[in-house]
């Protein structure tokens, strides 16, 4: 997508894909067309928090691998490796030909498996950070005939939130950072599951469409600490775009921007 | 309290009380000047949700009455029935007072006990509304060395938001509403602790200083309601102040109208 969030058509590649690009042309990210299509959760979550120097950075659930490839953008400097984790045969072979074709080979991987199993294909407490855009749906619910990789990825076919959370209790080291994004409607259920699993909320943000008008929160933007203490700091609202109908909002813009604004984050 | 906050210095009794006034003076609240002394939140919890006709309601931790005198004086019209239930002896007295001052004695009624016991006190099941402004600190938390009956107000002496949450359970008839305000830093506990009392979050609202800054949100308000289904909106902010230093925001102030206003409620 350009930074209005369109499809930018001058550069599509043969038919079962798009080639998207972000920022100004300088990260690509080819995508099934009819398949599961990124959204502002990957660029919203994968900017909420900031990894330090050095640090292995795992990616749960990573599709098309466009978090760890905005991740592997921004904070290519900082030394950061990062790990997509993926269930879906078609989203991995995606998700490795995007980290070739932006040449993240050295600061990207992708292994396979299933959250559920997750120790099965990963050591415990094997990362210093975690961020995840898990399946927001139910299974049943939204449209079930609709093409069977989005539905995958977008619904919680193989496994639900507390899964995801059990899976990021695991493979993070203790005081390890989590970061996660989810429909807002979804907070009690989330925040049960995160102090099940010793991720204790830290820093949260709501999602708005517009500063105006009636319309409720979409998502929450969530930094738990594994082993954290307790006390939650609500930042204040980020706003996706200026108003209804309109362009993004200045906030969501700037995730946009390419890096030679590095220094604002 | 005038609508600016301030002690209405023309209306003051004698020297251990003071008598603030709201709703242009509508309304009365003797407060004794060194104990407990309601603050906006209670203004806050009193209009976060308008009660059905006929309502039984209770206030959990009433201290001087004020949100029960603001819900009388604010749908005195609807026939609902207010009960203000306090521990502290010298509150209960205030609170009686106040309600004579106001000519509410047929409206409102306090009950003496402690949440903890509360069954031994009321009926279970007997209210179909519930709203309360909890003790927020923990106990050793803040100064001990105040006022007995503010640190008593204000502080978990005789039970923390578990023990709230567990006696509006016991007091709301089935599918009943609460409302609670509480520090945004405690989120985490407080969801635990109605999901456990099968008081499920239904609507949430963030209490900022003012919009603008980056200073976080301070309370939130949550209706909750008894064994009801999952899904909870979150509002709007809510801002308390137009900017730093500066007058209340028109939500607020909407607020403190006199009931000529009621019907935008």
């Amino acid at each position: 997508m350009n930074r209005s969030g369109q499809r930018d058509k001058r550069e599509e590649s043969p038919e079962e894909f798009s080639h998207d690009t972000l920022f100004s042309g300088e990260l690509s990210c080819r995508q099934h067309r009819e398949g599961y299509r990124f959204s502002l959760d990957a660029v919203l979550a994968a900017h909420f928090l900031p990894p330090r120097k050095q640090a292995r950075i795992i990616d749960l659930g990573s599709g098309s691998g466009i978090i760890a490839l905005i991740m592997a953008y921004r904070w290519r400097n900082l030394g950061v490796h990062i790990t997509g984790f993926e269930r879906q045969q078609s989203l991995i072979s995606l998700a490795k030909g995007n980290i070739e074709l932006n040449g993240y080979d050295e600061i990207c991987t992708i292994k396979e498996g299933d959250v559920r199993h997750i120790l099965q294909h990963l050591p415990p407490e094997s990362f210093e950070q975690l961020v995840s855009n898990p399946p927001f749906f139910p299974l049943g619910s939204g449209r079930p005939s609709q093409n069977r990789e989005a539905y995958q990825a977008r619904h919680q076919v193989a496994g639900g939130i507390e899964d995801f959370l059990y899976a990021a209790s695991k493979v993070l080291a203790n005081k390890g950072h989590a970061v996660f994004i989810y429909p807002a409607n979804g907070l009690t259920d989330f925040l049960l599951a995160a102090r099940k699993n010793r991720l204790e909320p830290k820093r949260i943000q709501y999602i708005y469409d517009y500063p105006e008008g009636e319309s409720e929160a979409r998502l929450f933007l969530i930094h738990c600490q594994k082993n954290g203490g307790a006390g939650l700091k609500t930042e204040r609202p980020f706003y996706v775009y200026e108003k209804k109908n309109g362009a993004y909002h200045e906030s969501m813009q700037r995730l946009y921007e390419p890096s030679s604004q590095e220094a604002s984050f």
